[in-house]
């Protein structure tokens, strides 16, 4: 690759449903020259993450800017600085920041984190960074396990889930996952430590889970919707805490699902149960809370009383087709794209 | 009525949907006589609430057991103790109590309060009651309005919806009130203080709700569900909150609602808006807020600050129609069956 084209991912079209590869682009384009208070960053790693089809629609979520037609897709990376015009950082440094699915981008400093000199820098767009701090900020503070609670949650091999159930067992509470396939419920358990872990791919899904949670759920960390949360619903014990951070199952929706109308049902359980429910979105907690969940998850990280588990695809090129395999839950572990050897 | 007879409202049949007169029966029974330690109650007052519609099917709510076929309808009620043998009640105290759809029932004691010298008594099953508990509990510990904060209740003419836009006035919140017809609403705003009142039978709930909150709602108190949900979900502001005590809209459902499914897009809403989302049951909080609530509520109505309305009907075979208009809206305050003459 030359020296002065740089490449990058953009959105070429809103998708209708699940994305495909069409709604993606690459382009190749001229290398960015930092102007004065920018540096120019090298990406090594891309973070893919559910999130992001929410960006790719025309109106964005609430709590972020819709990607427009023709830009690049955002998303969070670790890169290297190559060229520095900014007081505060210095070529060669690694740092943690949001250069997207771009192989270079600029940036003023003012999101960037330094990285020093860690073994394993791609941890910080997982475990480590947005979506550890979110299985954190979510268990921890809104789901709050007591010894002996049962806490559930789906996608339970990846990025988030596998952190939530880890959490859990910290914490003295029994973790049963939901993840997609009998190889990747093994590793759950076997690796992870969860107490079980079900394969939403075979029947009977709400027998199974209440097989499997004898004593009702406390703690359903919501990150699916669906039928998983079908078939948690009348297991909930009183008293029962619902932190909800995404619901992949829907994010492909073009509209409404047909019916029935689940949402009568699901209020009658919040009333009878006295369910709290509590929706949030991680941006809101860093000022507060990262402090004390770098410290603390970095330590058991180190311990090895968590353990983070990455998948990891090789080029720029390959993220459109990561990503919609993401959504349909085929990552195991959390999914980051190498863009450049270090 | 001789004196050796007591009356009695008793389920003759579990409801399909809205009630109907003949799910109800009235019948004469010999009147009971108390034995040691009881104390037999001359009924003066029944309440009549849209919880008891959930006590009607075969299988009741969690919090609550279901009224057996044949069984006295269940309900509080303010009465006379006419005859005890009881050592803490003396016959002519008049006493708050449980004994349901009867003229006459028997009690042990263990949940009667004594009203003492009281001017209006059925306040007791009202505002000063477990209505009044409700709407001091789940607005004020669940959504907590600040200053300046739109607040959102529907049924704002019936015993609870009325306390809650008085509350939030009170607390220097606005209060918007949903109400079925012009006569209530302008009650509701002129009797009650609230800033505004929507008739929900009139056309373009949703707009007409988006004109009078144009700040945005940040408390709902949900309380009916149906379209009232639908119309303030759109308006929730960043960090909402939203109190369940009913879901009266949903109450006759027999089966799920045909479509389409709007759980995914109210997850969905409860996630980009950090809203939270709390079940909350009347039972659970009188142990830790009841002596405040008769404290403060006492006070606020004596002072003319809180206006309780009630809607008394004569008799207690009107009970069963007086019931089934409740649950469609057709009553004016706080819903009372004046069963016998003091």
């Amino acid at each position: 690759m030359s020296q002065d084209i740089a490449r990058r991912i953009v959105l070429a079209a809103h998708p209708r449903g699940l994305p495909t590869a069409q709604d993606f682009r690459l382009e190749e384009v001229p290398m960015p020259a930092p102007d004065e208070g920018q540096v120019l960053l090298s990406t090594l790693y891309l973070s893919l993450d559910p999130y992001m089809r929410n960006l790719m629609d025309k109106v964005g979520p609430v709590y972020a800017e819709a990607v427009g037609l023709g830009a690049p897709m955002v998303g969070g990376t670790v890169g290297r600085v190559v060229a520095s015009r900014h007081p505060g950082f210095q070529a060669g440094e690694l740092v943690l920041g949001n250069a997207g699915w771009q192989s270079h981008a600029l940036s003023d400093g003012s999101d960037l984190v330094r990285l020093g000199d860690v073994e394993q820098p791609s941890l910080a767009l997982g475990g480590l960074g947005m979506p550890g701090f979110t299985a954190y900020v979510g268990l921890l503070d809104i789901g709050r396990p007591r010894p002996g609670d049962t806490v559930v949650v789906a996608a339970a091999s990846g990025a988030v889930g596998s952190v939530v159930g880890q959490l859990a067992k910290l914490k003295g509470a029994r973790a049963i996952g939901i993840a997609s396939g009998a190889d990747k419920c093994r590793q759950v358990v076997e690796e992870l430590g969860f107490d079980a872990c079900l394969d939403r791919r075979e029947p009977d899904l709400a027998a199974r889970l209440a097989a499997v949670c004898p004593d009702g759920i406390d703690v359903y960390f919501e990150n699916v919707g669906g039928e998983v949360f079908d078939a948690v619903l009348p297991l909930l014990n009183i008293g029962a805490r619902m932190p909800v951070c995404g619901v992949i199952a829907h994010y492909n929706d073009e509209a409404p699902p047909a019916g029935p109308d689940r949402l009568p049902g699901a209020m009658a359980a919040i009333l009878q149960k006295r369910i709290r429910v509590q929706g949030f979105v991680i941006l809101d907690h860093y000022a507060d809370r990262y402090d004390a969940f770098r410290r603390e998850m970095g330590q058991w990280v180190a311990e090895g009383r968590i353990k983070l588990r990455e998948d990891v695809v090789e080029g720029l090129e390959a993220a459109p087709e990561a990503f919609i395999g993401l959504l349909q839950g085929r990552n195991h572990g959390k999914l980051v794209v190498r863009v450049a050897a270090d």
